[in-house]
């Protein structure tokens, strides 16, 4: 759905206002928070309960779900022990500052020491909405091809980080690896790019670090 | 990008008013249309490529792509030597009718036997979007999880045609191919759906048996 030029600026513009009372928000709190972004089925969800088994024994953690239809997200982290609130957009293909901000009044979780919100499944929409978060993550999986990043290239740009997901199938697809690197480099240059499998484990010490590194950082920056 | 519902509601009707005039012009040129919607990656392109291998000596087929950025997909169906057309949508996360109507203008071709148009990757935004075509043919890969059709379910209720596609990585993922034809079967009673890989080759061959009936039945109805 594109709204008229003149509708999408105004909207924009209250998204960015909310957005910025958020940031602030988080800020005093000392919660790091991360965006993330991909495909349906590219795999945030599994990605997000590897990291809760690993961070939430020693980190406050919780989890904001958006979809379009189904809590099943949020109950797969509730599962886990940790609190997590499901957003349903009513068709919408993104997540806006308000809904994060109405989640988060509605859940009335204690300050939080990492927040991840795991938006709707879409790699076009939610990259124009700002949610006061730190930064944004995008995931692709290798069975998605190497053509994404310059075929989506404003989320890959945006992306501070980015994680391609399932690499234990790389022996089973056509992926060329370094071509996606190559895209994701020219796009995002500096961006920390991680290789990960839920199955093999690989990156996931990685990408728990990186977690670590970022909320230190944030609250002695 | 939710536009406010009265602009969204004058967006679909302007698009509803092209969808119905190309509609008619298919019609009388007795061109079956069928737009594929699915996230990207999961293989719109690759099935196009081995549906023009199988039918393109004997019916006169074209392709119209539609991406936010590059025309890789148009250039991948050129290369097999099927004319195809490539719109860059600028950002936004589904064609339009009155897009494929300027394609159709500036393409110049002749009347068609099958014309496929793949929808920009994305499960949410083409959904409303008529495009004049006869049916929506939605694609899930198996590496997307076997959620999805209950988390999209506008899609997967509006689109007579569900291809499964990448069966031939079943061994290697965590895919619940039952409970996915259930989830398919509540939300489009009486839907087809077929099984497929471009590697293996499975299902390939009923798929475009369905494309030929289809075409012989728009023809004779």
């Amino acid at each position: 759905m594109n709204a008229p030029a003149d509708a999408r600026q105004r909207i924009l513009a209250a998204n960015e206002a909310a957005a910025g009372a958020l940031r602030e928000r988080f800020r005093r709190d000392g919660t790091l928070v991360l965006n993330l972004i991909s495909s349906p089925g590219s795999g945030k969800t599994s990605l997000l309960e590897a990291t809760v088994a690993r961070l939430a024994h020693d980190l406050r953690i919780a989890v904001v779900e958006g979809d379009i239809a189904t809590d099943r997200d949020a109950a797969r982290i509730a599962r886990l022990g940790v609190p997590a609130h499901q957003i349903l957009t009513g068709g919408a293909c993104h997540l806006d500052a308000r809904q994060v901000e109405a989640a988060l009044a509605t859940a009335a979780w204690r300050p939080l020491d990492v927040l991840f919100v795991e938006n709707v499944g879409n790699l076009i929409c939610p990259t124009s909405y700002d949610l006061g978060e730190d930064f944004k993550v995008v995931l692709l999986s290798v069975t998605e091809g190497e053509d994404k990043p310059f075929k989506y290239p404003a989320i890959f740009a945006r992306a501070e980080v980015c994680v391609i997901t399932k690499s234990d199938l790389l022996p089973h697809v056509t992926f060329d690896l370094a071509e996606v690197l190559g895209q994701v480099r020219t796009l995002r240059p500096g961006g920390r790019i991680l290789r990960t499998s839920i199955r093999s484990g690989e990156g996931l010490d990685e990408w728990c670090a990186l977690v670590r590194e970022r909320l230190a950082a944030k609250r002695t920056g």
